[in-house]
């Protein structure tokens, strides 16, 4: 017997699934090539006794919070548990530190990584086929994913300099409604966005909030990268920090300030929730969004890992919720590597000459795009990866038409000085090659 | 602002949600009350330093297996992985050694318990509003749950003394199919099933594999509790493990054998996928329904925490494989419990005695189901929690229709010798006197 692909859920042969799987291919068949492509953070502090202090020190918490319990330290760790998580103290605790967000433990859902924080989201958002989520495109990959899960359409609002167009935005959520369709939330990542590495300004924040009241839209703040700040001038605060921020769902991760392998994630959401007249079900009192995501949560993966969730609570406690001070190295790391991408390119590419090649200068963050002057599609990719040992990621993999585009992203947290030097040498050999077959 | 909760997902207040939370509540209303009602494993083997013993043992395994190479050591436990999971080919091992069942370690998915095995499973086999999956009445909350997220309808079928009547099976389809609707898989718990506590005989097994085979549906074997055998005879085998299991999709869990808060089940998942003519996008070479699950997971939690995976893995690796031999005072204990739970109801409730109580005799599991000489709901629950201080699970919450019968669950793993004689004395006093009101 087989089963036949067209006969299973669209999402496993989507343009985004396809994409995915074409990235992991090119980065499997050539694995000496020095990669741009990965978003992963650096590597170059992992130490595997860090796991062991951590859950010592989650422990000793446990320990002085039961008075000495040792049957209620070992049962919360190893039983199964509340769906909520069991670290939500201490994730409001790291979002007033290093956020300045106020946010009630009891709202919080800690969840496997932020990619199932998105997934519930979006799960208990869709009701039905006229529900949509608007998005910045390029969007990342991950928010197309989880929507096509849920099978609920992404509407693409156009970028800007700014990380977002909102007069494209009022424009789509217009037309969206006149077509009969309820945009419930704008997917958003302020801070040094995946894949364009864009900030947005305090005032485009404002302005974002005051549409999301307007058009009755919540927004869904995504903000993996907000500490790597990577420049003196401050950076504006959360969206979730704001005035008016009751309508902003925060999306936070651990993955890149805490340890990628523990899988921690985890969602703000403390909207209230009420039954209108006329429906089925009591009135729950008190309940809010997070309440509802906690029960699809029950059913999708019942609760997080809690031996995974004392690593990052014991990490949260050694330095008091304080994840800006844990990553001081890191964030040196990368605020480095960004220099050492922005001066590579200057110099490989210097103003004026040809090859043409421009580039955005993010403040922080993962990601740089380039401009290029021939258009790229996943042939060059490979042809990249196999002659000239350097990969990337073309930017068509983070818009839904598939069009191919002159741009790609480099990826440089997990890289060391010697590996973007020798990776930018390789990606000007590539670029004046392509350029002179095609003039 | 507040969302109205009749506007987001139908599955945030579906019967399936409201019974979870309503006998959550029970639960913490009411904490010194003796609970049959917990499925869970016994604690009082945890021990806190399996943990750290069994996350050095997996990195001893992969110091090993890379030749010494520490930095893909600290990699492969600390960084972002592989969707598929890192101890495969130890849940391979454990297959073969435990069941009896062959499996190529590429064909597994390690998950984040076995209910995101349930849901990616469903997801990926749920198209589009004609697909059904059959399921075995009263039936595992956890399978309803995950049909609700991708909005599958669970289509019951009647039990028997045997664990499944299969006429009514065959009727289930056909009915199913002249009304449109497409049977995709039958969800069954052989061995001694949530919450009937039947299992299976070989000859049904059989059966049903044939049945699967001629009417082109596949099986979700689900076995939590596979090696919790309780008396001397001998087991049928897994389904996966007999001829023609080429249409079982093998669900499986650490939660009761390994450790529950490390959250790690598995799907094991074989079946070829082809595009059939006429296809969209290309023909997949090799592809399994395992890289389609692994598609939707990269999609829903990205990869499986390797941190909690490393435990599992390294309790594995300390007993070769063989979880039958790790859980040997586990499965005394459960043993022990079930007899102490049996002998004690003859006792309490002698045959010819009034109240006229009658009970199911599982030979291994968790669970015994009690028939009663009136119907129970979730007011005689609470009556029972605040008056008799003992908890239990009202059958109804097992059915799709919430009408109230005259049964009960009783799960008596986590429990004492002393807690189940006490459970059962004031499970006793409480039916004693409902009776007495009844009559």
């Amino acid at each position: 017997m087989f089963l036949d692909r067209q006969e299973l859920h669209a999402s496993v042969h989507s343009p985004v699934m396809e994409s995915m799987n074409f990235l992991n291919e090119v980065a499997q068949d050539f694995p000496d090539a020095l990669s741009f492509a990965a978003g992963r953070p650096y590597e170059g502090f992992f130490d595997i006794d860090d796991v062991h202090r951590h859950l010592d020190r989650f422990c000793e918490h446990l320990r002085t919070r039961t008075g000495g319990d040792e049957a209620q330290v070992r049962r919360t760790l190893l039983q199964y548990g509340r769906t909520k998580g069991i670290i939500h103290d201490l994730v409001a605790r790291n979002l007033r530190v290093d956020e300045g967000i106020v946010a009630d433990p009891e709202s919080i859902v800690v969840t496997v990584g932020c990619q199932e924080a998105l997934f519930l989201t979006l799960r208990a958002l869709r009701r039905d086929e006229r529900d949509a989520v608007l998005a910045v495109r390029p969007c990342y990959v991950g928010l197309s994913g989880a929507a096509e899960l849920v099978d609920m359409p992404v509407l693409p609002v156009r970028n800007s300099a700014d990380g977002i167009d909102l007069e494209d935005l009022e424009r789509v959520v217009r037309r969206a409604r006149a077509d009969g369709l309820r945009p419930r939330a704008c997917y958003v990542v302020p801070d040094f966005a995946n894949p364009s590495g864009i900030s947005m300004g305090r005032e485009t924040r404002e302005r974002l909030l005051r549409l999301a009241e307007e058009h009755d839209f919540l927004i869904l703040e995504d903000n993996p990268y907000g500490l790597f700040h990577g420049t003196d001038k401050p950076r504006p605060p959360a969206i979730k920090a704001m005035a008016g921020a009751e309508r902003v769902v925060y999306l936070g991760s651990f993955a890149k300030t805490g340890i990628p392998g523990a899988r921690i994630g985890y969602v703000v959401a403390d909207q209230p929730v009420r039954d209108t007249a006329g429906s089925a079900g009591p009135a729950p009192e008190g309940e809010t969004l997070a309440d509802q995501v906690a029960r699809l949560k029950s059913m999708l993966t019942v609760n997080t890992s809690p031996i995974a969730q004392a690593v990052i609570g014991g990490k949260l406690l050694e330095f008091d919720g304080d994840l800006r001070a844990a990553n001081a190295r890191e964030a040196r790391v990368y605020r480095d590597n960004l220099r050492l991408v922005l001066d590579g390119l200057e110099e490989r590419f210097p103003a004026g000459s040809t090859p043409s090649v421009s580039w955005n200068r993010p403040t922080g963050g993962f990601f740089v795009v380039l401009t290029l002057p021939f258009t790229v599609d996943d042939e060059l990719l490979e042809l990249s990866a196999r002659k000239h040992k350097v990969l990337w990621t073309p930017l068509h993999h983070f818009y839904d038409d598939g069009r191919a585009r002159p741009q790609i992203r480099l990826a440089f947290a997990h890289l060391t000085p010697d590996q973007i030097s020798t990776g930018l040498d390789r990606l000007a050999a590539f670029v004046r090659e392509q350029s002179a077959s095609h003039t």
